[in-house]
């Protein structure tokens, strides 16, 4: 029988020949719930050294270890690309991180707008859940999840040299300008749901290196537009061309 | 205090004077869910007509009726582009049809491949989605949800004037060609997460208005390569140009 494959995110350094302790959880998720046994195949990466194929060494209930084998795909980092956005209900936010996770943002930044209802994230959660797309979709990095932030206090203290690309709905043509643009470090920002403050436009329109785009005639939910955004990004700037 | 918007479809001819008789399920909605009262004010569409205001004339347990007043949106239809999806599990399925609806597909197309889980749809429940989606997007048009079709026999009575955009992992570059290709009649087609069977390969293969194109370096869950792709198609030749 053909085993499913196991790819999973550790924190260890991996290089051939390398030991790696199993801690209790992964040592039940491997044995009682994959069923694997010594000898068989598991798939690690770290976000750092690309994905490594490992074999079960020892199995053992309270822990066991995994021998490190060799390299099976190369380090793949994302441009230098952060999202932004405001949470919106559980399983949509979830959904963003996910998305932005296997669209290769570098870093997901959750913020509070004047017109975000304050749910409250758990970083914590949004986290595991960006480790687990990686996993998922054969990534070998891993974004960092920021902890929730205030939108105004985020632009007040933008950095001089990071591009803002913003979605805004009263623009025609989607990307004007942007294939143009230099290439280097980038944000993309996706509005609220009830969109924006005049205070937050107001603060928006003093970034010098902002670039609205338009994402067509229809109106996007966030989630949706988190990913198309990062689809035009990705094409113009990133590493999709 | 301020009610809440309500955008509703109907399947009644809209224009100015008309009166709509609304059916139980519809009166329950307006008036014990969302408590609207007779002159309250209501959107409506019906996927041709384009968007207008319609007032409650007649309030009534087991039904009453809406005076449709002015026109507030004109009708904007989708360019003509299905979209074509390999069924996953339940919520990527229904995330994909209120995708492909808010990013302006015309037809939605579950099929059948040779690796997908034979999971049954429900056709009425799917268009229902698309619906939904139109009515919290703002959107105008409904994408007819086809019934399960299977790739191989969608395939081999294919339109000879219809061009099909599938996305391929195996490419480097985006959109190779694409934008200079004639608009017109598409479809895309979003792989199963499985993959294609050799036999599928050679008959998409077969077909010459086929463009095969990348979705970057990672790979992209199915729901989240239909948004993409849907979004690269938006902007090489449909409405986001």
């Amino acid at each position: 029988m053909k085993l499913t494959k196991i790819r999973l995110y550790v924190e260890h350094p991996l290089g051939q020949g390398q030991i790696l302790p199993l801690v209790r959880a992964q040592a039940h998720y491997l044995f009682d719930v994959m069923r694997r046994r010594p000898g068989d195949s598991v798939l690690l990466f770290n976000g750092r050294d690309g994905e490594w194929r490992a074999s079960v060494a020892e199995a053992d209930k309270r822990g066991g270890a995994l021998e490190v084998l060799e390299q099976t795909a190369a380090q793949i980092d994302p441009p230098d690309l952060w999202l932004i956005f405001a949470p919106l209900k559980k399983a949509r936010t979830d959904f963003i991180v996910e998305k932005a996770t296997e669209m290769g943002a570098a870093r997901i930044i959750p913020v509070q707008t004047d017109f975000t209802n304050a749910e409250r994230i758990r970083q914590d959660r949004l986290q595991a859940h960006a480790i687990e797309a990686a996993e998922q979709c054969g990534g070998t990095f891993v974004p960092e999840v920021a902890d929730l932030a205030r939108l105004d206090r985020l632009i007040d203290a933008w950095p001089s040299d990071r591009r803002l690309m913003f979605c805004d709905e009263t623009l025609a043509g989607a990307a004007r300008g942007l294939a143009s643009a230099d290439r280097g470090k980038w944000a993309i920002l996706v509005g609220p749901e009830g969109g924006f403050s005049e205070p937050e436009r107001a603060r928006l329109s003093t970034l010098p290196l902002a670039y609205p785009v338009s994402l067509g005639p229809r109106i996007l939910r966030a989630d949706t537009a988190a990913v198309a955004a990062l689809t035009l990004w990705q094409i113009a700037l990133g590493d999709w061309r």
